[in-house]
């Protein structure tokens, strides 16, 4: 049996010193046939084509090109630079986190595993213009790996025409077009046009996966398989988390209960859903989070045009107990918390015994938890139990470690719960209409041809 | 006369596309009474020794002591690292990153104005023991600023003395002594007392000034100075900013204006307030305001006994249009938007034209909009229309350039709102009484000696 190994813990949301707050079996049992229900929809839709990033663990669609590519380049690459935003960034800055160490980029290149990345996910000027140039002088061991389905993102097409532009001047035409990748839609498109014209290598965006589900496919695998992450292993946590959520039973289905869970909670009233990482290497994959949920569950819901969905928040422990405790303590009783905790750090730190007789000092290299990873469990087991003091209920997410294996576990299990939610919530979790028209006044205050009238006058 | 040059733009509070989400003049002239009476309260307190925060910017406690120490340790650093958390940190890196290249610790000694900075603000071992490992080498050109104001903080003090141990075996006691320089309490508290013990050279939190009002005084300018930043011309951007949040005319006040329409919005249940600087140096500035904002006014209101308090959430554009915006305009109409915009970035980057005759690409550069910059200011203005649109209001801050001068002026701008609402709240805005828990049940599980007891049964 393919045995997942994060564990969700749902105590805080059960116990009984929550009063109102908590959630009694009687709410979750009342829940439960209809999330089975769900869960069979979703099984039989699966079969017909659709839900189509469940799929992507097994298939892994153009895996091997991907190795291929990273063997075919990484001798020539010191630096990856990756052109992309929203659903083309989060997850690759995400896993990349999680992945190698917060100091990647400034380590020297014989203690990287791969090519310094940089994910650009925005068009600040000074900012693009910063990382210009610290690979200025470098561009003939750069690669760019452009990644947009469309090629119609404003942001990400002006990235690439800069730095496309660059690339000839300091190389020329020939070895600037093998200095690029393109991630895009297989046939159609701007971007795909641009390929075939100018003769990029190229990726492909999967059929039917939307940006926020697609980390688990080139648009996410390439600059980890770059950066020394083990896809198969990722891939193998994902396969694992996909037997689990694909459990007919509810109240055993780690995604269904998350969803039941945040369902209820939200029909109570809580519709403030806060990520707090116990673990900096976690801190971006709240991010992605926070991309999924919103974007995914923010909407108008047909039947009866109500506003619907959760606000997600990132946090991290330790460092946020300074910054947002106090309001989530004695604030608004409107949030549901998820911690994400680890067991077992990579390393860890013992702190030295010092100046006896001064207690304030002493007592954490006494104490049998006395090392950095173990103050971190004692802060979050401190944070949790200080939030059910003041009746606010919280989740945690259990990593025995964080590696290949873990996150894709994560990833695809965060991925799973949105369809379950969808249907609860009676809303499609696939679409997002309101970012149209964003789009459209871009276009239009751009001068694009076709957008003359400003979409505002309707 | 001192003028500011931040500019708040409301138009899009009191936009009548809003309809019922719209602010009226007169909702607004309704409240400016008791408002007035507050900026009175609030200028008669300042007299009584109260808002000592206010009076950094002129006082400047320590300037010249903090220029020493930068004179005296700018030759023998390479590396600064901080030790500290929650107020004593998120001040220290917003300043660095509006300030200085995000690239900063990537670039050689001699491109960036000082050493490489860390601001160590959480306890996670992978985390720590990667920074260590870039300085392992180097601990004689390293510089350790530890900030707590009373050295029971149990994150920073655990810190110090893994840092000191290292120290201690990297050089020898006597050197490792001259590595430290300790911003604490003048008199009192355990880091006091280390200081007097140890003979570290040391910097003083200014009485009376909180941990999340801290960044204009020794506790986040250390590290400005160090980085090449001009204190006096940050300090100077403050008190222009006193002058004008010093205005008794509420409407013409923009602490006062930015709290009444804050207020409004809450008692008609906006209770999300989004900060979205439209500039990737400005991102962690919305972190910095996120502390201030939710550990001051996150609170039990003492006079009826209800949990008050807005959620912050720092969002950054252009990005989070493609993470958040769906859910901004289609979720619930729970929030109220601040963008924070740039009108004159320090560069800029030209788009060129290409791909002639495909015009989702070759728009971009025909435009006269065509810079990255312009590109960025387009898509803000495109989201503020398109939440307008939704009737989602927003407020916009005008920076007409990042620079010393309209930094300090936005840190004391957004310092000075929380007194006026916390009066208009009826709360303390400066304890965090709720914080208290958490640190008990860490030293209880530490096993500090006095806190064998579980603070949990009562």
């Amino acid at each position: 049996m393919n045995e997942v190994s994060l564990q969700l813990d749902t105590r805080y949301v059960r116990d009984e010193r929550l009063g109102d707050h908590g959630l009694t079996e009687e709410q979750i049992g009342q829940l439960t046939p209809r999330t089975a229900e769900i869960l069979q929809e979703i099984a039989t839709e699966r079969k017909q084509g659709q839900h189509r990033f469940r799929d992507l663990p097994h298939e892994k669609p153009q895996l091997d090109e991907i190795k291929q590519i990273v063997e075919d380049y990484r001798d020539s690459t010191d630096n990856l630079i990756v052109l992309g935003i929203g659903g083309s960034a989060l997850g690759n800055i995400a896993v990349q986190s999680a992945l190698n160490p917060l100091t990647y980029n400034l380590l020297p290149n014989h203690q990287r595993r791969g090519p310094r990345l940089f994910v650009l996910d925005n068009v600040d000027p000074v900012y693009f213009e910063a990382v210009m140039q610290l690979v200025e002088d470098q561009w003939d061991r750069t690669l760019v790996n452009v990644i947009s389905k469309s090629g119609e993102t404003a942001e990400t097409s002006a990235q690439f025409l800069i730095v496309r532009d660059r690339l000839i001047k300091a190389l020329d035409e020939e070895e600037a077009r093998k200095r690029f990748v393109v991630t895009t839609d297989a046939s159609k498109g701007t971007m795909r046009e641009i390929v075939d014209r100018e003769g990029y290598r190229s990726l492909t965006v999967p059929e039917g996966v939307g940006g926020r589900f697609s980390v688990l496919s080139p648009v996410g695998l390439l600059s980890a398989a770059f950066c020394g992450i083990d896809l198969d292993t990722l891939l193998a946590g994902a396969a694992a988390m996909d037997e689990a959520v694909s459990n007919p039973d509810p109240q055993a289905n780690p995604a269904a209960t998350l969803a039941m869970i945040h369902h209820l909670y939200m029909q109570r009233s809580k519709r403030i859903h806060v990520m707090m990482p116990y673990s900096q290497q976690l801190r971006d994959m709240a991010d992605w989070y926070r991309q999924i949920w919103a974007e995914s569950l923010g909407k108008i819901r047909p039947a009866d045009k109500v506003c619907v969905g959760p606000t997600p928040i990132k946090a991290l422990g330790a460092t946020d107990q300074h910054s947002q405790v106090q309001l989530y303590r004695e604030g608004p009783n409107d949030k549901v918390f998820t911690f994400l905790e680890v067991n077992e750090f990579d390393c860890d730190t013992i702190i030295p015994m010092a100046f006896e007789g001064v207690e304030a000092m002493e007592y954490l290299g006494r104490s049998d938890e006395g090392t950095l990873g173990g103050l971190l469990s004692a802060e979050k087991r401190a944070t949790e139990l200080a939030l059910l003091a003041s009746q606010r209920p919280s989740l945690t997410i259990r990593f025995p470690q964080i590696n290949e294996r873990s996150v894709g576990e994560f990833i695809y299990l965060y991925e799973s719960v949105i369809p379950i939610m969808g249907k609860l919530m009676a809303i499609n979790p696939y679409d997002q209409p309101a970012v149209e028209l964003g789009k459209l006044l871009t276009f239009h205050f751009m001068g694009r041809k076709g957008f003359e009238k400003s979409p505002m006058e309707g």
